[in-house]
């Protein structure tokens, strides 16, 4: 056995030992299943009936049990640019939230802090505007945290629990591992990863993908 | 002490010697700086003088030695959009080159592939536009694969060939780490890591960060 041959033994002995350690001895490491969330917002029903004139109404079903994406679609203006066609999700939710990519955030003008859903004091705000209707917000424009929705029986299998942070990695044409993956847990979700565009992006990200746990903090 | 804490020193024992045994024993894993490439054109001569009717003109020195960016400016035009002020990249080449980001490729409707610098038989075209001209590239247009520039020295002291690929964390805002990292060892390099503005901005990427090399295969 040569010097370069035992050293991938030894480097691969001692990468199990240390996934069995961080892992807590016989926890599941993945596949979870990695989903791209595109730019969209989630409305008010006072915003939503500014905009447009009624409630929202159901298109297609997502991932995340009885959340859906809407019919309608709004205009994203920024200080800087403008997006068009931007898809709304449902259901309705008691405050205004833009999620978006730093690209978008850039291209916009806002300067747009990773968040996680729904914490929104103190972000930027945005213009939004239909065919309709036009609404200003005074906040509520973020870029979402990559996180995990998992249920509490996913959360006991792979070692982890609600609020933990966790490294994924992505085997997918440009092979990367993500840090301060944050693990939301509730038994009203199911197993998704998200992450938004430019991390999609850098990965290569393309349907399908699955993440594996690679180290929990 | 107890589990958590054992569990703990034995990960980062782990670690310690995992790096090591990676690293061939005694090498060097970082700082490596990490620059971000925004999307930028390389010119012919031919090609310049077709857009701007002279040769490229100087502005500003970029870390590489010999590299500049030019005064000159041009117009990206692809069949879904069109993208203004695009840098321009001196000395003109051989063969002129667009490298672009995925989310750029998606908005002008390119299918750019993941290449090296150089490498761009069978990939798409672009035409590119100025004030003064206006001309059709057949081929060019590419995602810059990421990957560090170094000298002979460097690659010395990381233990690393030309051609090798290598992980490399960024210990960013959104930290990560980019697997298959292509090492380009020539003693006109400087050293620099260069990725692209998707990865960046997953990275929550600032000037000034560092890189520091986690895996060698």
């Amino acid at each position: 056995m040569n010097e370069q041959a035992l050293k991938k033994a030894v480097t691969e002995l001692i990468t199990l030992v240390l996934n069995n350690a961080s892992a807590g001895g016989a926890h599941e490491n993945g596949p979870i299943p990695v989903e791209l969330s595109a730019r969209h917002v989630h409305l008010s029903e006072k915003d939503a009936i500014a905009l447009f004139g009624a409630p929202l109404t159901h298109a297609r079903d997502l991932s995340q049990p009885g959340q859906f994406l809407c019919k309608e679609r709004v205009r994203l203006i920024g200080p800087k640019g403008v997006m068009d066609n931007v898809a709304v999700l449902g259901p309705s939710r008691g405050k205004s939230q833009v999620e978006i990519s730093r690209t978008d955030a850039r291209a916009l003008g806002v300067d747009a802090p990773v968040r996680l859903s729904g914490d929104i004091a103190g972000t930027p705000g945005m213009v939004l505007a239909s065919q309709n209707g036009i609404i200003g917000l005074s906040e509520g424009v973020i870029v979402a945290a990559r996180h995990i929705h998992m249920t509490p029986q996913d959360a006991a299998r792979f070692g982890v629990k609600d609020g933990d942070k966790v490294s994924v990695r992505l085997a997918s044409e440009r092979p990367l591992v993500l840090e301060d993956v944050l693990v939301r847990v509730s038994d009203k979700f199911s197993l998704a990863m998200h992450i938004d565009a430019d991390e999609g992006n850098s990965a290569g990200w393309k349907k399908g993908i699955d993440g594996v746990i690679t180290a929990r903090s």
